[in-house]
C-alpha cells in the first residue's frame, strides 16, 4: 500500500512537545506516513530562514514528500493557511513567504512582499474545508489544528481540492541577488550553519574562476576546493553544497571569527 | 500486521546516544514500531515538567500509544519502575509522578506526594518480570535495560499483566491550581516554552470574559485572540493550545523581558 | 520485505537541514528503511567523541543495522570514504577512525594513529563506485552525495563489494587506556555526558572492591550503587551504564561543580 512522506520546519525548539504533537496528529489520520524532520530550530518567526533551509532540501526529498512548513508569527490572525501541489511534491503552512525560494528556483521570483501567480503546473488551496480541521481550532497552534491535518490528508492521498478554495496566488518575497558592478559582485550574508560558515547569496555560476572576496576587513583568495584547504586560522571561500559561494573558518568558526552574521557584505573581484 | 506506537519523553538530551540506544533495544524488539519524540529536554531531573509536556501531548497521541517516560533522578535505588494501562493507551517509565496530571485530567486528582489510587478501567504493574530485562542490568540506565524493554513489549502485544505484578496505586502528585480570593485568582506560570510564552495554571474556564492579568510589575488586559494582538514591546494575555491562559510578548520572548519564570505568581481579575 | 535499519551520527547539529537532506536521500532511495538517529550533536570535528558514541551504541543497535557515521573535517580531501562489514552490521563514513572503539572491542587495537588491519570476518571497501553517488557530488557535503547513498543500498541489500574497492586496513587510533602504577590506576576523562557526569577510561573490571579516587581536589569512596547515594552537594563514584567509571554529582552537574573536562585526570586506589 502507497504510503506518504511528510517533512517538518519549523520554528518550535526541541524542549516542547510541540513537535511530537504534531507528529502525533499526522500519525493518527495516516498511520503509515514516515516522516523526517528538516529542522525545528529556525529562529522563531523567521520565515525567511525556513525558506532558505527549505530550498536547500527541496531537491532531495523523495518525490511526492508532503513539507511541512510551520514558521507562523501571524497564527490566530487572518493570514491564510494554505496547501500547495508543484510537480515535486506538496507544501502546506501559513501564507507568509516560506515558499518564496522554492518558487524563485521554479522560475517565480517575487518583486517585493506580494502575492505571486504559480508557476505552470502547481496549485494552490487555502484550507477552508473545516472537515479536516481538528477541533475545537486553538488561536495559538495550527500547526497542530489545521496544518498537520492537511499535510496528513496530502500525504493519504486526498486530493488537494478538497482541502479548500482554489487561489492563484500566494505570499513571496524575492530571493536575495548580489547586485554587479563593474567587475565586482556585491552580496551579502544569508545564513550561518551550525559550523559557523557564512553563505553567501553568491552563486557558482557568478563566480570568476579566480576570485578575491572581501568580507567584514579580511580578503580572502579563492576557490578552494576544501574546508581544510587554508591555514589554521586562516579563512577559506569555496562554493557550499548548495551551490553558493561561502567563507569557513577551517576547523573553525567564521561567524564567531568574524563578528559578523545574516546580512554582513562580501565583494567578489576576479584575480 | 498491527504494530505499535512508542513516544519518547525523556531529559536525556541530544548530545548523548542514549535516546537513540533506547530507540536501538525497541526496534530489536519490535521491528515494526513506530517512534514519536515528545522532548528529550526536559530539564534534568525535572519529573513535574515532564508531567507537563506528557498531559499536552495526551490527547493528541494515537489510540494504544506506549509513552515512555524516562525523567529518572532515582535510577538505581528502590522506587518502582511501572507500566499502566489506561482508556487510552499505555505508559512506562519510573513510578514517580510522570502521569500526575494526566491523571488528574482523568479525574484522579492528588493531594500532596502520594500514592493514589488508579480510576477505574487503568490497570498497572510494577516491572517485576526479568524475563523482559535486558540484562546485565545496569544501575545507571534503565530507560535502557527494564523501560525500553517493556515498551517495546506493549507495542508489540505482550498483556501487560505478563510484565510484572498488579498494583492499584502509584505515585502522583497535585496538578498546580490557581485559588480564588473573592474576584481574584491567584495562579502561577508553570511552563515556560521555547518562545518565552509564560503559561499558568489558570484555565480558559475559569477566566472571566475580559480581564486584567497581572505578573510581575506588568498589567495585561485580555483575552487576546493572537500573539500579534499586542503592540511590540508589549504583552498579551491569552489561552494558548493547551487551554491555559499564557502570556506573550508579540515577535518576543516574555520571560526574558519579565525576568521570571516558573512558579511566577500571576494575579487575574475581571475587568 | 526485509527493509534495512539505519543509525545516524553526526556532528551537523540540528539547526540546518543537513541531516534533514541526508535522511532524504536514504529514504529517496531505500523508501522502507527505518532511521535511528544516534546523535547530531558530536562537538565539530571531533572524531573521538563519534567514536565513543558510537561505541557505546554498538551492542545495542538492532542486527544488520548499517551505521552512517558523518563527522568528516576532511571533506574533500584525499580521505577515503569507506564501508565496512562486520559480523554486527555495516559503517560507513569518513577513514578517520570513527570506528576505532568498536574495533578496539573486537580486539583489533590500534597503536598511534594508523591503519590497521580488519579482525577476521571483517570487509571494508573504499567507496568508489559513482554509479552510487548522487551526482554532482559537492566538496562539501559528502554526507549527501557519498555516504547516504551508500548506505541506503546497504540497507536496501546491495552487496559491500559493489560500492568499491576492497581494502584490508583502516585508520584507527587507540581507545585511551589507564596506566597501573603500584596499587593506582591513573586514568583519564574520555566523555562528559548531557547530566554532566564524568566518563572515564577505567572499566568495572579494573577496579578494586572498594576503592578511592582522586579527581580535580576531591577524593571519592566507591563504588556507589546510584546516582543518589550521595548527599546533595557530594560526589558519587559508580559504574555507569557503558561499564566505564564515571563520577556524578547527585541532581547536579558534576563537570560544572569541578570545572573539568574531557582529559581531566583520575586516579584510582584500593581502600
Amino acid at each position: 500500500v502507497a504510503t506518504g512522506i511528510v517533512s517538518l520546519l519549523t520554528d518550535f525548539g526541541l524542549e516542547d512537545a510541540y513537535v511530537g504533537i504534531m507528529k502525533s496528529v499526522i500519525l493518527s489520520r495516516c498511520r503509515n506516513c514516515v516522516l523526517i524532520d528538516l529542522s525545528h530550530n529556525v529562529a522563531p518567526q523567521n520565515v525567511r530562514g525556513a525558506a532558505y533551509l527549505l530550498w536547500t532540501a527541496q531537491p532531495y526529498l523523495p518525490s511526492g514528500t508532503v513539507s511541512l512548513v510551520v514558521v507562523d508569527p501571524g497564527v490566530g490572525t487572518k493570514r491564510r493557511p494554505i496547501a500547495v501541489a508543484a510537480p515535486q511534491g506538496y507544501f502546506v503552512g501559513p501564507d507568509n513567504g516560506f515558499l518564496s525560494y522554492v518558487l524563485a528556483e521554479a522560475g517565480a521570483q517575487a518583486h517585493g512582499t506580494n502575492l505571486i501567480s504559480l508557476p505552470l503546473e502547481w496549485r494552490a488551496v487555502v484550507l477552508t474545508n473545516e472537515e479536516f480541521w481538528l477541533k475545537p481550532v486553538s488561536n495559538t497552534f495550527h500547526g497542530r489544528d489545521i496544518f498537520a491535518p492537511a499535510a496528513a490528508a496530502l500525504a493519504a492521498g486526498v486530493p488537494l481540492e478538497r482541502l479548500g478554495s482554489p487561489v492563484n496566488a500566494i505570499v513571496a518575497f524575492p530571493f536575495p541577488r548580489p547586485s554587479h558592478d563593474g567587475d565586482a559582485i556585491h552580496g551579502q550574508v544569508i545564513h550561518v550553519d551550525h559550523f559557523g560558515n557564512l553563505i553567501s547569496d553568491i552563486r557558482a555560476r557568478d563566480l570568476p574562476p579566480q576570485f578575491t572576496v572581501t568580507v567584514a576587513s579580511y580578503t580572502v583568495e579563492g576557490p578552494a576546493t576544501s574546508y581544510q584547504s587554508g591555514n589554521t586560522q586562516s579563512l577559506v571561500a569555496l562554493v557550499g553544497s548548495a551551490g553558493l559561494l561561502e567563507i569557513a573558518a577551517p576547523n573553525g568558526h567564521a561567524a564567531s571569527m568574524l563578528g559578523i552574521t545574516i546580512g554582513a557584505p562580501l565583494e567578489v573581484r576576479a584575480r
